[in-house]
């Protein structure tokens, strides 16, 4: 609960001071998640969780419309089945939680608590699929994953976490490309039209793939700190896991032939790049579409105000809310106004209406924006549009500020030099010729840093030599310092 | 994916005949779910993932109408945690999951993945709550746990279900059975006006309450086959976990107490209860409310169909899905109409539509109950007024059906004799009166297999002797064979 003695607001390590530090402070002070005493996991408060729900909502909105069922498989994974696929259990081993003990007998077989699941999935899909008929076959899964992480961070990276994974099956390879491109552009369409967080979609390089897959598409945004976050992935996992699985279909032709797949996943670290993207140094500001409250309602706290002031601001609320408002009326007596203002802005609520009995005389709703902090009377009669369309205004000027910063950070660099310096500092995306090397890439990394953020959808004539080595170019690369 | 021979139906074992096996061949059958390569997991298949999705809904909907929350715990919870309350872990330690390894280190301290989350949520409430200001503290969370069982059947014991547990801490032991109360009238509410359940709610002895908890409210239902499921439980739990994990408030007249504390769980066990409730030989019977298909529309294949009849039958569905209905429509070519008809039987929707070259000659549709076959001919300017009725008495003919057969297999012993000769058949409910001693409760359960399901809400008068020993009564238990 919140800290009663009014240093509330003020204890918030200003964002440009120590934006790590602003980071954690907005996160514990907006009650959005604590930690626990397994270290690397945490909890989600109900502020934090409330906002999982909308985006969860959004998504999964989204996911049907496009023909996709939920299911739901284990948590508990036997080792044998993690390993059935080398790359895959190469890249996941490492970071597994090992279940070895079932009440009070030993295992004979080791479990893995899920780090994903395309392997029970891929052997479920063995027994479900076997006509073309049956395809595509298109499952997603909401559930909790565990993968044993050194460095943590809550929502950004953390033992555990809660995501959805999207497995589906295909006649063949080509719709198995459209399919994982389709929900890149879904997720992009998400973060970008819920969460208003522009993102960069690209191709991942071999080395940043997934580990099982093809090709691994992604879609990446700018925090407000100018490093980059890996906000979705969407992978072209091909024959590779069908093979090892034996995942068979009677094709068209009578022919017997392995499905092609997909998976893609979005998890509660896209929380923590809403946190990123559009924090300031008061606190949170949550875009309309996944703020728990839209609205926050502060009556003015003047003489007999709770039978004065008090049913207008229930009206106002009735209001809104039968308009299909998410409002939040802070009615209590314990604090003040100015108080409320404060936590209030701290938790990022659009829009706040203050009403007090000069407001009632004039039949007027003072407002503020949290985003600009721009105030404006509305008269009371139009309090419902008014409100719905400043809840828009905010939804699309927060977009257009990400953007706007997104693309002054982002730079090209000519030589290795001018890409050192850069990332030197606070360096955004830095776009630049690179020669497809993986060892070249990995240099880079331990040079200065950075990382490839993604490569261009479509891979495009590239001129001239690589930023680092002499080798002729063949992509054109973003860079940033991730999280 | 369905059998493509044909003998689809025909495969599910008659409900007279093997009330067990039919359940599991309705499960395997209907796609609800599947079976896992870890022992005693469940894969919850699209079809049963959509009921849980629907129960999901009707149930957050009363919770948060009842003013709770939504947050989100650890699964993995040191054993040291789990310890601090004695009754607790001796109920839990036998049947919970160890994490010895994260990565690749032992752990210093083991793991154990949630049975259940009283310990950690104790200790977090310890850290938020100071003030009765703070109170009443009203969180739920949906999520998996994994209990170790031995024996497992699907849905209705699994060693990991997906359930919701909601966690309160309030100011007064009043308030704490209040809400205790309020959440088994939710349980109530939603087990009736939802899924079709009659239930019988009461407190349980103390040899079947709660680990750790002061007493145990539940809600038990009777199934298809007469014996008992415990649909729901709501504790109310003292300050057993308050004094444990020391969860203390500042109270209005500025002395220290501790909270008391609730915490109740309904599961994906549910969904074998409504197989168990309303199926019979053709397979599933879903009520309306959670039926992921409420209707399924299917064209008589005559002629150029897709050209005269489809048409037509997409209009149908447009018109009822714009209306908020639920509805599939089965336009595949690759099967007849009979063919579809035995399938949606199967799959439980509760109402077919049959449309063709005649009926849209005659501006009808032709419609079924799943529950009484009954068929009728609707006006086709009727479709949306005609099928709403027809879901909302289907809902509360499945209610009513399953009532009279809870009622009619309910029955009083009057001597020991006859409860052990009822007991040996198909006993239903048998109301007897009951000494309150739980070694005669252990040798009711040794000799006849039944238990305690509840006892009533209020203790009443209960004149003579106990059912099997000749000590007096002192309650009236309702005594079954129980899942």
């Amino acid at each position: 609960m919140a800290d009663k003695k009014g240093a509330f607001v003020t204890e918030i390590t200003p964002r440009s001071e120590d934006f790590s530090r602003w980071y954690l402070d907005v996160v514990r002070r907006a009650e959005l998640a604590d930690y626990s005493p397994v270290k690397g996991s945490m909890i989600i408060r109900p502020y934090g969780y409330a906002i999982w729900e909308l985006m969860q909502q959004a998504l999964d909105r989204r996911f049907k419309a496009t023909g996709h069922l939920n299911a739901y498989f284990p948590l508990l994974i036997p080792e044998s089945l993690l390993r059935k696929e080398a790359a895959h259990v190469e890249g996941f081993a490492p970071q597994v939680a090992w279940v070895t003990q079932g009440g009070d007998e030993p295992l004979e077989e080791r479990l893995v608590v899920r780090p994903t699941s395309e392997a029970i999935i891929g052997m479920m899909y063995a027994k479900w699929i076997q006509s073309w008929r049956d395809l595509p076959m298109l499952l997603n899964q909401w559930c909790n994953v565990v993968r044993w992480e050194k460095v943590t961070r809550p929502f950004l990276r953390t033992t555990e976490f809660l995501w959805q994974e999207g497995h589906t099956a295909h006649e063949t390879e080509r719709e198995a490309e459209e399919e994982a491109l389709r929900m890149l552009g879904v997720y992009k369409d998400f973060a970008e039209q819920e969460l208003a967080m522009p993102v960069i979609e690209g191709r991942k390089s071999e080395s940043e793939k997934f580990a099982g897959a093809v090709h691994t598409y992604s879609i990446e945004a700018l925090m407000g700190d100018a490093r980059a976050l890996q906000a979705g992935t969407s992978h072209h996992l091909g024959q590779n896991f069908a093979k090892v699985f034996d995942i068979t279909f009677q094709a068209r032709d009578k022919s017997v032939q392995h499905v092609w797949q997909t998976s893609w996943g979005l998890s509660t670290r896209l929380v923590g790049g809403v946190i990123m993207t559009h924090g300031d140094d008061s606190g949170l500001i949550l875009p309309p579409n996944v703020a728990p409250h839209q609205v926050v309602i502060v009556p003015i706290l003047r003489g007999n105000w709770q039978e004065t002031v008090l049913p207008h601001a229930e009206a106002l609320r009735d209001e809104l809310v039968a308009a299909g408002v998410r409002v939040k009326l802070d009615a209590r007596d314990e604090h003040s106004p100015g108080w409320k203002f404060a936590e209030w802005e701290l938790r990022g609520v659009p829009v706040r209406l203050e009403i007090g009995p000069k407001d009632i005389e004039k039949a007027q709703v003072m407002s503020a924006r949290r985003d600009t902090r721009d105030k404006a009377a509305i008269p009371r009669g139009e309090l419902v549009t008014r409100v719905q369309a400043l809840l828009g205004e905010i939804q699309h000027d927060l977009f257009e500020r990400a953007r706007q910063f997104r693309d002054d950070q982002t730079s090209h660099a000519a030589s290795y030099e001018e890409f050192k310096t850069t990332m030197d500092g606070r360096p955004g995306f830095v776009v630049a010729p690179w020669c497809g090397d993986a060892a070249c890439e990995a240099a880079i990394k331990t040079e200065t840093q950075a990382t490839i953020r993604n490569l261009p959808m479509q891979a495009a004539d590239v001129s001239g030599t690589c930023v680092r080595c002499d080798a002729p170019a063949r992509e054109q690369a973003y860079f940033a310092k991730a999280y």
